[in-house]
């Protein structure tokens, strides 16, 4: 890749790009839906719960609220489908446990070599909508080999955002153009591209289910690869 | 030790502490003294420029200036350094290349293998008046496992604010009093004290030179050690 010289940073999404939320939140809620007699697939429930995810962080992004951290919106988004499914007495310590579910998500198979492969030649930082806190946890649980943790807290404000994307440039002391954003997600590298990053596209085919992910050209992004370890092959790591 | 199950996060201080800032800053402006003919000896240089760390964050602390980067102050203070010296047009590229010395310092001997064997055990971060970038370089130049860069940029604020140490805290989601602060500086630990950090105190004796490093008797904090190993140790990792 011609551009591979002037990357000075790799910066990632998380939740679906490196590590497979569906199925690790899915194994959390699976005993708890069980003891509530709860009768809902738990991979649904996931489903439901990430589905308010996106809703939940727009009226910070518009400046209606100010900024919380993700588990934040989470507990709330955990709250409100409870309450959908008549669940409205789980103690506040079940709550948090569950919440928890998100810091416990297995890495794609390919993710640890893929990111081990590209740390050897760039810092590779995540550039996601978690906390630092949550983002520190879901690395040691998975061996994520992460340089840095950037993204919504440092910027206090959450992707799309400008602010997102620049802020987590000027932290890590590096230009926009230096900065090769990868995503499984078409509307994060869409953005990145508008405020001057570098894209590189990875395909998570089963995100939300078989054959439910993102889908991208060649050509569409800088890179499109089928996953970390071909996004490695193509920068020569 | 009673409260090693306690802690959640441990927090270091870096310059100092993990990393050996006088050799290297010593090593870095060698070649450039020699250039520009500035007879003094590097391990001076670099004293006199540390000297003026302190002093920098000053007007930010006390929030008489808005808070910028380490580097920015970093780079000032280069700059009216070399006046001193009579060096005052040394091109911009050259400042920024002396700048950067400060993410090119030598671990001290025993921090590797200490932060990789307290890593198995808990989550380790730096609590840091460096910023996000030059915390990154530097862990990649001496192969330092952070999980988490934490400390004045996500804080906005220079320790021994109560800023930097609290947001840390929130911001990996741990109580102050479970989050355990490693120095080898007994004001960065009085602070950290005195906001309910639990404290590590690390002696680094030849810090600024020959036996200048501080010192600390048994019991004047929660673990007094000679390095990263004996802290290690202490914790049972």
């Amino acid at each position: 890749m011609a551009f591979a010289n002037e990357l000075e940073l790799l910066g990632f999404d998380v939740f679906g790009t490196v590590v497979d939320w569906r199925s690790g939140v899915g194994r959390a809620v699976a005993p708890f839906l069980a003891r509530y007699g709860i009768d809902l697939d738990p991979l649904v429930f996931a489903d439901r719960w990430r589905a308010r995810y996106q809703p939940s962080m727009q009226p910070i992004r518009t400046g209606e609220r100010p900024w919380v951290r993700l588990p934040v919106l989470n507990r709330e988004s955990l709250v409100a489908l409870l309450a959908e499914l008549g669940a409205e007495d789980v103690p506040d310590a079940e709550l948090d446990d569950l919440n928890r579910a998100w810091e416990r998500l297995d890495p794609w198979p390919d993710a640890v070599e893929g990111l081990t492969r590209l740390k050897r030649r760039y810092p590779i930082a995540t550039i996601s909508n978690g906390d630092i806190g949550g983002m520190m946890r879901l690395a040691r649980f998975g061996g994520l080999p992460w340089d840095a943790i950037l993204g919504a807290e440092v910027a206090r404000s959450y992707k799309p955002t400008r602010e997102t994307y620049l802020r987590s440039a000027e932290a890590a002391g590096v230009a926009p153009g230096a900065l090769g954003m990868v995503a499984a997600h078409s509307a994060d590298l869409a953005a990145a591209r508008s405020f001057g990053l570098r894209t590189i596209f990875v395909h998570r085919p089963d995100e939300k289910g078989p054959d439910t992910g993102d889908r991208a050209e060649p050509g569409e992004w800088d890179i499109v690869a089928r996953d970390l370890n071909e996004v490695a092959n193509l920068l020569g790591c």
